[in-house]
């Protein structure tokens, strides 16, 4: 069973091949600048190299018809026709309060998927486009949907209402969604595995954090709480994104600096966030660097970018009444341990302990990182959402 | 020595007249409507009855002058001669990251307060106004200015930055400032007290909760952090204000109803919170009411209410690495058992354990709530800012 996981943006589309019967990855890449002069696809070719083929990609049927030949190429191919793919992965990123779990996206289904396309309208459209053009291509193929939202709809509605008047609710649907959902998803399923334990036991902290970050709590293997909400603007400290901020604070900003809603958009989601409070760079590997030189802005910057981290963690603990896993997962969780260090110290009134040793230097694999009393198992657990794509895909075709 | 609290309003005027000798109250009463029609003030007068005296009250310096008259009448008053009154202490609103402390009112600082009035354009003006008033009606009396906001200001940075352009900081002075300061300095020296701790040495979560409410982490004697922000919008539910919202939400929310900035303030202070999800009344005893004749919407919005604040409560313990004692105060904190109660169960993961009989029915008291095994004790601790006011009215004028 060959599976094709794609994940559609605006002017990107990125795709890996999955044969599902190793689980082995068969070919990855991505296009990016559709639409846009200099556009090309990257790609890792059996060597492990990087190989970029320009080519002019007008829209997203070309740059998927693109990715099918590379697919087939005798260079970099490692099938014989495309007709052997059996199935298309999708992420999606919004499903609204339509989707509560992947599904194999027939006429009715994407149907739903364009009304909430509302709720995310540079993303949702771009996924669509990218199913119509697979389609397109190869008639009748059957593709899957998967959404960033859909694990966390077991919210209960006192984590996912805002106290705004409810009919902001039943008019355009205002409620935290949450994103992230299927590395959500994938780290404390993945952390069950290896720690042996059954899933629906746990209390299950997850922090996907990165340049993008959210931490969900995860009780008996429901989602019950994240703190990303209607839109991946709120709670933790990111890249451009603000995160946390006072409502009442955004009217002052919006008088003080003459901004429209459009300009308080790109102000709290371009211009704020890591890049905002250092006034530089969002990347964070520029953050620790400049950290190390004693950088006082740097070190504030990642002081509250570490604390609204620890905040949430002590919040969903709270939420729980305790945690038996804590999973690292995303860019810096994965990378940056120093931030996994002092979020996780001083956590004993929980039983949180962490190896500092252990975790010293310690990116990018599969780890338990607290010691042996630590009551809270501290974990990284490299996330892999396109597997987790995959494997969806594969389960609803087997269950057909 | 005696002491007079205002609290002035914009169209009100609380006061106060304390004997700091004995500490005694030797009266109290307010006035409301100043500049409109049917304007009045209303006393308690010596048998505990309420008074209501109606009076043409068009501007402060009238209102001021009609307590002072009350103060010394015949039949309502308790001083002969108003130059009996040693000294007047105010409550001030926004100290901005002026004022630490409560300070003397000289003609330096009441221009530092002057400034401070951009965060806070409702009430620091009319402060200011009874302040003048006062030096007016008996000049050279000493004034003393107690702020909502000096009690947070050891807060460190990555508690009180938001992840905004730090421009916005710099320029407006934009950040988390934090109210209820008095209170929660007042609630929390008292539980110490009470208990017999040195105030230093203690981890303490204060939840000041009613119609307005701010939690607030007290660590070694310092404020740590606070969930009201730069205004009092930010963190928990509230009466007719949202609390917490994904910022991301704002924009979509304008567009989408066609409000430009005025027109959200005024939705995210004015018509949310309680009132605006339950769909009526910000009234806590009209919300319990409706929950305990089963209404769905009322049933969801007292969840909400209370989760937030249990998830302030976690995320403050998982700052401080625990917490030692947890104080309730508020119109809902010293009343609502039942609130009380949902918060504080199943938090055995941090070591609460509270008295569900002893909490059970119990307003207004001073009274500890935990169970003798339980790490963390909670405590109901009946607010008295006024005091607290007089109290640093007292201090400031010895040490002169």
């Amino acid at each position: 069973m060959k599976i094709l996981v794609l994940n559609c943006g605006s002017s990107s589309i990125k795709y890996k091949l999955f044969d599902m019967t190793s689980g082995n990855v068969m070919a990855q890449g991505g296009i990016e600048k559709i639409g846009l002069p200099g556009a090309f696809l990257k790609l890792t070719d059996k060597n492990g190299k990087k190989v970029i083929l320009e080519k002019d990609i007008p829209e997203h049927q070309a740059g998927i018809q693109f990715i099918l030949s590379v697919l087939t190429d005798d260079t970099y191919g490692c099938i014989k026709d495309y007709k052997e793919i059996d199935a298309v992965g999708h992420r999606v990123v919004h499903g609204g309060e339509k989707f509560a779990s992947s599904v194999l996206l027939t006429k009715e289904v994407l149907d739903k998927v364009v009304e909430c396309s509302e709720l995310a309208p540079l993303h949702n459209p771009a996924n669509l486009k990218g199913i119509a053009a697979m389609e397109a291509l190869i008639p009748g193929i059957p593709q899957v949907g998967v959404f960033d939202t859909a694990f966390h709809q077991t919210m209960p509605a006192k984590a996912y209402m805002y106290g705004l008047p409810y009919e902001l609710y039943q008019k355009y649907g205002i409620r935290r969604y949450g994103f992230h959902g299927t590395s959500h998803r994938y780290v404390s399923k993945r952390a069950c595995e290896i720690l042996g334990v059954k899933y629906e036991d746990q209390k299950i902290i997850t922090a996907h954090v990165g340049n993008g970050g959210s931490i969900a709590a995860i009780m008996n293997g429901k989602c019950i709480d994240t703190s990303m909400g209607l839109t991946p603007t709120e709670g933790l400290l990111m890249g451009t994104r603000c995160g946390d901020v006072d409502p009442g604070a955004i009217p002052f900003i919006m008088e003080k600096e003459g901004l429209d809603a459009a300009g308080l958009s790109d102000l709290i989601n371009k211009k704020s966030g890591v890049a905002g409070l250092v006034g530089g760079s969002s990347d964070m590997r520029d953050l620790e660097a400049a950290v190390e030189k004693g950088d006082e802005r740097a070190i504030m910057t990642l002081d509250v970018y570490n604390y609204r981290i620890k905040k949430y963690i002590g919040a969903y603990a709270a939420a729980m009444n305790g945690c038996d896993i804590l999973v690292w997962t995303g860019g810096v969780g994965e990378n940056q341990w120093e931030t996994r260090r002092v979020v996780c110290q001083d956590m004993e009134y929980m039983g949180m302990k962490i190896d500092v040793e252990k975790n010293k230097g310690m990116r990018g694999e599969e780890m338990v990182i607290s010691t042996p009393d630590s009551k809270v198992t501290v974990m990284v657990v490299p996330t892999d959402e396109e597997y987790m794509i995959a494997s969806d895909t594969l389960e609803i075709l087997s269950n057909k």
